[in-house]
């Protein structure tokens, strides 16, 4: 049973694998939607090669597909076409991440399928996107953040680029389609007409290059890798304590003051070098080895409660297993539960979007089998349930 | 005017100032959306404070609050309480990202509005969200970042962590929160009933940590930075060649088999090293050995077109001002001018929600003066526009 949410009752034929497609119908199936995710006969959808493995099954697939119901269909064959085409019938939203043109050669394409189901919404997710000269090549993750600049402007300083250690490439892709799938279908319920939606994975970067586009518009100089450091505030950095990094983040006069006075320094804000964020900014790197030759005298569980009792922005630099064991983590439901047995030591995000009126289920639907839920969602084509 | 869009006719009381709530509003004003921006008299948002400049004026500011209206109120006085209530009661979003509670002493929480405004939609992105130990905290994005994990993942190997390079602990929380309004619009459609969203900068962060948390599932080791390569997927990460790096992102077994044959190397496929993405992804050293052997033979521009033509994901890594010159980004839109001539020089991310229906206009509406739009915002309540 899908979750309740704003989106219940909405249908969502899936066509799409791997990550930015079944990202953003996870995002619409932790809303409220039912996914009915359509794979290929025999393997399914390429991630569930992926591992890591429970149990021989993909963890990378289980994590992204729970609580969706899979039909394998051969796009290529005639019955199974007039199958989708009943499912698309009777469905509000498509979502594909083919190569553009795929649909196309499908017979599955914008124009005929709007000219047949007038009311379904059309959502794809491609790497470059459905116009221009790339369009039709491919492109995973790592292309998008390495050609659309994040990739530029995050690593080390000096050193070469690294990747953002999630596929933001896709996650992006996948989030803003999420926002025009919702937006369309408040569009088609205002005026009855569904729209298209083509999201680039290329584009989706580019709109969150934030002010790295201002500062190259401002210097004409392409903005280069910071570290752990904020482009123009000082203190605003991870710093090495005795025993790992924190942030330690005093964006104004008054908490530079605060800082010194609860580090033992007192005397730095009349440091000429450090006087005024202008200065510090400028003696960066003098004032990041003055801060760690403190801190270094000190864990950071000795430095953390100090900071926060004196009202300075910090905190730790949390891997996965301190985010697993953090309290407001737990609060906030964020790491929730897969009700399927295979998957018994898997937990996945929870979804951000709290919302009033709809209960947040500390526990996500089954990881479908390939195919598993064909005899459900006939019986419901037959009976009308869809 | 607004840009057309499935939210033309949608009104957004906007109280929220920085980054995480304005690039939210930023988005729903791409859609359509009228925004209607409350900022504080004298200052206004903090971020008019912040470089770099044009012309004395924050291009941080412009390109987050471009094509918004503003309207200068004091939160404590009774008259301008009073004018927020009129435009609560013609409002249909309300979004604002002080810090929890913040709203409730100004009068102005949920519980309240709701019972005056029944269909008033209250979004609300913050730190760490409305409940849990952590929600009365301040966050900044580095915060965020660094609690929520993504820090930990993103650097080089065996190296400390860095920060991704744009501001993603605030972006996140933004796109999630636009999600969470246009369902919630949706939703009101459909039941006339209005929800409250509370989406918190760290549980956006979970939620895109992706595979991430189950590689620690899987394995109880925290993941660590890779660099530039793909946790689970190989060969997909940045390769030397003769003169610079490329990405190579050959995601299934198809392409691999393609790769091996482009570089001239068909017997990598039967090498059991190499014949499952598993395999690989153990053996990702040696791989990367052996696919650098072959690439440092010629340089970036002669290898990119011959794996194009072979239709292998691959490109280079762009800097911004390579961004700025590329071909498909311009053909999409995706850098966009500002309809102000203080800001002549500035161009922005356009929008990645490409739509059938609506034109993707090529130009922003201009930078919003503090308390700019009061005379129109006034005429418009007065006439009943508004």
């Amino acid at each position: 049973m899908p979750i309740a949410g704003p989106l219940s009752g909405v249908v969502v034929i899936d066509l799409t694998r791997v990550l930015a497609g079944p990202y953003c119908t996870m995002v619409l199936s932790d809303l409220g939607a039912r996914v009915i995710k359509i794979e290929v006969p025999g393997g399914g959808d390429d991630s569930r090669a992926y591992g890591p493995f429970f149990d021989g099954k993909s963890g990378y697939f289980a994590a992204i597909n729970r609580g969706k119901e899979s039909l394998a269909l051969n796009l290529k064959s005639p019955d199974d076409l007039a199958l989708l085409d009943r499912l698309l019938a009777r469905g509000d939203v498509v979502v594909e991440n083919f190569r553009p043109g795929t649909m196309e050669r499908l017979g599955l394409g914008w124009d005929k399928l709007h000219a047949r189901f007038p009311r379904l919404i059309y959502a794809a997710a491609s790497g470059f996107g459905h116009s221009g000269p790339y369009s039709q090549r491919p492109a995973y993750d790592m292309v998008a953040q390495a050609m659309g600049g994040i990739m530029s402007i995050t690593g080390e300083v000096g050193r070469p680029p690294v990747r953002v250690g999630s596929s933001i490439g896709d996650l992006a892709a996948g989030l803003f389609t999420a926002i025009g799938v919702n937006a369309a279908l408040l569009h088609r319920e205002r005026t009855g007409e569904a729209i298209k939606i083509d999201v680039a994975m290329l584009d989706s970067q580019v709109a969150i290059l934030e002010n790295a586009i201002t500062r190259y518009c401002a210097t004409g100089k392409a903005p280069a890798p910071l570290g752990a450091r904020h482009p123009s505030i000082a203190p605003f950095a991870a710093f090495a304590t005795a025993d790992g990094h924190i942030i330690v983040a005093a964006g104004t006069e008054a908490l530079f003051v605060k800082l010194a006075q609860t580090l033992g320094r007192p005397e730095w804000p009349k440091d000429p070098r450090f006087a005024t964020n202008a200065a510090r900014a400028e003696h960066v790197e003098a004032l990041q080895t003055e801060i760690e030759a403190v801190l270094h005298t000190g864990t950071s569980a000795h430095w953390l409660p100090l900071l926060e009792a004196a009202g300075i922005p910090s905190g730790p630099i949390n891997d996965v297993a301190a985010l697993f064991a953090d309290p407001q983590v737990a609060a906030r439901n964020m790491v929730v539960g897969i009700d399927d047995p295979d998957f018994g030591a898997l937990k996945v995000a929870g979804n951000p979007i709290k919302m009033t009126g709809f209960d947040d289920v500390p526990q996500r639907g089954p990881v479908p089998k390939l195919d598993g839920d064909r005899a459900r969602i006939l019986a419901d084509l037959d009976s009308g349930a869809l």
